[in-house]
């Protein structure tokens, strides 16, 4: 639901906290950064570039207990399984992806890479997902992202199979693969392209500034992706949350994710259907501190949307390049 | 998902502002107070009770244009009209449901049947739903609900619909008639329960402290409610807010909304899968200004919980029926 008109309404409404603008570089209490330790005691290495280490208070367990569902057909449930890791792109703890160099954002792409291989190998379903900022539930300014592996394909996995399987029947072709050229040739809501890859402000998008990245040539898994496409992939993502930090002149909150075909028992069925994207999901509407809240109406009926993806895509596209810290750094 | 254990993980992330404690009754320059003007330049009555008038930033319009859709098959619009109004709750900004007389929530409830009648003669969904709290979105302390009807079912009235149908014609009965009649019997959901009302954490809660309200008898929509469902529904209402507000000892914020069997022409066709419901969504977890986050996993995987229905359902369950404000005041 596009409401465009309702960005005129003047906001009275809850104002967020601004995030913290001054991160130290290292902090002695921080449980992310090299040689500090942990909740559970243990010591971080003097780690150099990436570092991954199990979440030590993990939403989901490799020994969790059988619930031992009843007969109901209303009261179902099962034992969930896996394991949730957490991966800190780098040691200093005031860098994010657009500020780190792009050697240092293919090594995180190569680690991404490198946990679905080993994680998927035998889970169906391997969940890599960055909540950034405090507004996003993120508690640690260290830049950092996490990985939770499940014995199950969860919820939103288990649609998006469906639908691409849907249409790949009916087109034989991927759907998302017809989408991304589908936008290359509409322009309007593109917002930064390479050979490789395209980022545009999907037609369904929800939130005000959300983001759908993917590449352009048929790719199933990240692991898949070639040196070139990884370094490509490091550009474009350095490029669009550039654009994002550039909006409000404000480090960007947002949760991102990706996600590609399943993997464990799944890597032995043909999966063509489907493509391999990632989600990107900002919660600023008006400014640095004023976010669009999906409430109400749209946690009871449908999301509704204050401005066009068009209008944001626009706004995001016509930004410089060039990080708001840098240009006057 | 449930991880009953992440609770004792230790919260060092962001804290929310806890809500005004100190509303004025009275505040001239609130929009939403008796005898005041409002944004579009309308005086507001001197109104003693409930008070219905049109939002004046709509999100949807009578007149809205039509998107013209192209004709390939992943770009699919359609043009949304409805209408949107707001209703005040009762003339004092400083009471709350919870803290409104009996008859006052009467007034209210009245008024919810009275609407769903004028605009579900021809509208197919109307969608009455309350947004409380700052935290909610929420920008007028004033007690006040919306109400949003369209000429579309919703997505996730669609579902309910979908869902509820699919039940109905396996088993003959009412989909949350079964769940409800299992919930009596089982206890260990239920929060409160009067002769003709039932409220549980619902079996599949996604909010810490999720619940569902319904009516023990086989009712399709609000205004099919007797004058003593009626009062008994006050009645209930009252107690599960007095609840809330007593978890945290805080008024507490959440969204919540009606949904019964669709209106406009659906009237005319067979409706008996539905049952009426409401949804109450209550952001908090841990304490007044801690709430949970649903971002990262919960937006790309699926929504997870950090204590189980049955923690949630027994704690609100255990706590007094008489107001923290009303018991020292
Ligand atoms: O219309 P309001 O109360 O200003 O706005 C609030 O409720 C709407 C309906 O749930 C949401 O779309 C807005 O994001 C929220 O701020
Ligand atoms: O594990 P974290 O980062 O402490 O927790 C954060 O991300 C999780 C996964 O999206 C959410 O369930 C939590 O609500 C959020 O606070």
């Amino acid at each position: 639901l596009v409401s465009a008109h309702r960005m005129k309404r003047p906001w009275t409404g809850q104002v967020e906290k601004p995030p913290e603008e001054c991160v130290p570089r290292y902090d002695p209490y921080n449980p992310l950064c090299p040689g500090n330790t942990r909740a559970n005691g243990e010591k971080n290495p003097e780690y150099k570039s990436t570092f991954v280490f199990e979440n030590d208070f993990p939403a989901i367990q490799p020994d969790s207990p059988d619930p031992a569902s009843g007969q109901h057909p209303l009261f179902q449930s099962k034992a969930a399984t896996g394991v949730c890791k957490v991966m800190c792109f780098h040691p200093w703890s005031d860098v994010t992806l657009p500020l780190m160099k792009k050697e240092e954002v293919v090594t995180v792409i190569d680690k991404w890479a490198e946990l679905m291989e080993e994680l998927g190998a035998t889970y169906p379903w391997v969940q890599i997902f960055e909540n950034k900022g405090a507004m996003m539930g993120c508690s640690n300014p260290h830049p950092h992202c996490q990985v939770w592996a499940s014995s199950f394909l969860p919820n939103e996995p288990t649609l998006s199979d469906r639908c691409q399987k849907a249409f790949y029947e009916k087109y034989q072709e991927p759907l998302l693969l017809q989408y991304a050229k589908q936008e290359v040739a509409k322009k309007e809501r593109v917002v930064v392209m390479n050979p490789h890859w395209l980022a545009v402000v999907p037609y369904w998008a929800t939130w005000p500034y959300q983001l759908l990245l993917l590449p352009r040539r048929h790719v199933l898994r990240i692991n898949e992706l070639t040196t070139e496409e990884r370094e490509s992939l490091a550009d474009i993502m350095k490029r669009l949350l550039t654009k994002y930090d550039n909006l409000f002149n404000v480090s960007f909150p947002y949760s991102m994710g990706w996600h590609g075909a399943p993997t464990g028992p799944y890597l032995k069925e043909d999966n063509s259907h489907w493509q391999l994207h990632a989600h990107y999901y900002p919660p600023l509407l008006r400014s640095a501190t004023v976010k669009k809240f999906m409430v109400g109406y749209e946690m009871l009926a449908m999301e509704q949307r204050d401005l066009t993806p068009e209008q944001a895509a626009e706004k995001l596209r016509n930004l410089p390049d060039e990080h708001y810290k840098s240009r006057h750094g």
